[in-house]
């Protein structure tokens, strides 16, 4: 090939769960890899009826090009939901809908990032936001966290001493990959400790809603009185994945920004799409839809827990998520995950090794569970196998 | 604002088509600037039975995360079609579905461009082309262009006295904003001199199926065989823009990092809205719609182009477009089209300034009209306020 690419393309590379996926579409594979929801519990019935309503109603309007910001009603539903949900004061105004969260990352890679610039992010973090800013070509400094979340002092320390911080990069509740949520203590030290340095945030928060037990927490942008957090969240997990429907809030004249870039990178998010879910939650009841999820979810995160506490050797630590689709297994050192991942395809069992979770690499020993898209038996069934290959590879 | 934004946010702002359309959403404008579709002509009965049958037959399928490249039965189709309609030879692996084409031209520049690399791009060009490469900071030369395309000495020239040209960005069919279409000669000797140079090219064509006369002419992608072009195509001007269903067609190894790019940026497009137009095309009509979108825009061409003829001053001058959705007009020197255009708006008339299609600017005598939202009528009434306009201007 004659063509020459920019250098951001040598740092590109396939993800591996994708890689992994591609394998594990087997039906008899027991996939505890990917991170889908549950589609038994997608709303067909009244998706159905809610498409059917808004051709009649708007088919024009909803078939043509939207506004780059997003359709009106939807954007004031969110506001309003986040603000009730999270404690997170936003008006419509500083709601814009991207196209799935993702299109969020990659925004704030493009917003915030020059060639050098450093991100800060949890330790492990979310693989596909180091694929989204690693576009943008920035270094990554993965800062120690504990069940609590980022650890403070830490913190404190690389931003005293790195000039160039651009943007740290959190998810507080029921993290991808681990599963933790940060404590109030933790959210409050965090954004003294940012705000000292004016240094952009990002909150990503796609699995916020779905919480098994305990109270939920104030969002950390709802303690920012600097205008530093930009927040995003995403119906994927709490209503479906298929909309691609997700949103960032910040500042006005943040989002004005984003705005600008939206325009560039796809003018505008499906409008049908935007109604069709604000529709549903003025015809349908979504919350009712987001209890019966959340359930179906703690069913599984329990029967992931126990069978992980009754078949596990010894060596092997664990989370606890209190909500959220994922948990974190840590393996004795000895044993590399991804020799782990070779024996259990093997026996029809899949994960991801932790490592991709790492920007900078090099924690071996670690894997990530989804409890999400699995039924209860296959989920024994599955740890069972997952049990049986760790023992073996001692041998 | 404590937070600090990447380098090549200063170089973006607002669009002038945004600020205008704006003003223009009042129902007595007469708007020629913007690009919409006619909504009319949305198959929204239609739509409405497709939704029905796609929830009944694989609703858990089509609300579920998809692959990165898209649906494979609509890239077979787009493939097929390409072939059909443009000689484009391409299997279903080398398409990948865009949400949007939009969003081609922002992976085409994080694709190819560093900071300070050159595009070369027609003269006017694409505007929202523009946007998109600007954010990857490079430079653009746009080459002199005349009715039958690119001035290939010209093309040949600059590619003889460049050294970092990248990217040769090309709109052969009815292009926006010019109306205008590559001849058949002018195509060959375009591809000839690329090859020479091995430079890659993006050949976006919106447009090109809605021909109001004459013979579709080859794609240049289809007289590549070196592997530089790569094609773009949306559904947004043959069905609905509301869909965002886009898609990139290049050789294997390109498509495979478009697809690396995409796993970042958005991970999928919406399952459902391409199955959706994959159903349609099985189903109803997809070619008979096309026809009669085909139709009604002849028939407003015909008015826009009948009416400046009776109506506009001497020394004004246009293109007269065989197909797509907008043609240009070109004032006397000493007229400025923004200036124009303040006289239009009080008329309750908008078109958009040629000035903004120019990467670098300072052609201030140039306009665009769009013809094919508005009905017969209105394009009359509104070429005369125009006219009037015009001959305003010299008192």
């Amino acid at each position: 090939m004659r063509m020459t690419f920019a250098k951001r393309i040598d740092s590109l590379r396939a993800s591996d769960i994708r890689e992994i996926l591609k394998i594990t579409q087997r039906a008899e594979v027991i996939s505890f890899a990917g991170g889908l929801p549950a589609p038994e519990l997608f709303p067909v019935a009244e998706m159905k009826e809610i498409s059917r309503l808004l051709m009649e109603e708007s088919g024009r309007v909803a078939l043509q090009y939207s506004t780059t910001e997003g359709y009106e009603p939807l954007r004031q539903k969110i506001a309003a939901r986040i603000g009730c949900k999270f404690h997170t004061q936003a008006s419509a105004e500083e709601v814009m809908i991207t196209s799935g969260s993702q299109q969020a990352l990659d925004f704030t890679g493009k917003l915030f990032l020059d060639t050098g610039d450093v991100v800060l992010c949890e330790s492990p973090t979310y693989l596909a936001a180091i694929s989204a800013f690693r576009a943008y070509q920035p270094e990554f400094i993965a800062v120690p966290t504990d069940d609590d979340g980022m650890i403070i002092e830490e913190l404190g320390r690389i931003l005293a001493t790195t000039g160039n911080v651009k943007l740290v990069y959190v998810i507080p509740d029921f993290q991808n990959p681990t599963g933790r949520t940060w404590s109030l203590d933790r959210r409050r030290r965090f954004i003294e400790t940012v705000s000292r340095y004016g240094v952009a945030v990002l909150e990503d928060n796609p699995y916020g809603e779905l919480r098994f037990e305990g109270e939920i927490l104030p969002s950390i942008k709802s303690m920012d009185y600097e205008g530093l957090v930009i927040g995003t969240g995403t119906f994927s997990k709490t209503f479906c994945p298929g909309m691609r429907i997700g949103w960032l809030v910040a500042a006005p004249p943040v989002i004005e920004k984003y705005v600008l870039i939206k325009q560039g990178a796809d003018l505008c998010t499906s409008m049908r799409n935007q109604m069709e879910i604000d529709l549903f939650m003025d015809r349908f009841d979504f919350e009712g839809n987001l209890v019966r999820l959340t359930e179906l979810y703690r069913q599984r995160r329990n029967a992931m827990v126990a069978a992980l506490e009754t078949m596990m050797p010894a060596g092997v630590s664990f989370t606890r998520p209190q909500g959220g689709l994922f948990l974190w297994v840590t393996l004795p050192e000895r044993i590399k995950a991804i020799e782990l991942l070779k024996r259990c395809l093997e026996q029809n069992v899949a994960f991801v090794p932790g490592d991709s979770f790492f920007p900078n690499g090099g924690v071996e020993n670690t894997l990530r569970l989804n409890y999400s898209n699995m039924p209860e038996d296959r989920i024994r069934e599955g740890v069972a196998r997952l049990a049986a290959a760790i023992r073996s590879m001692d041998s």
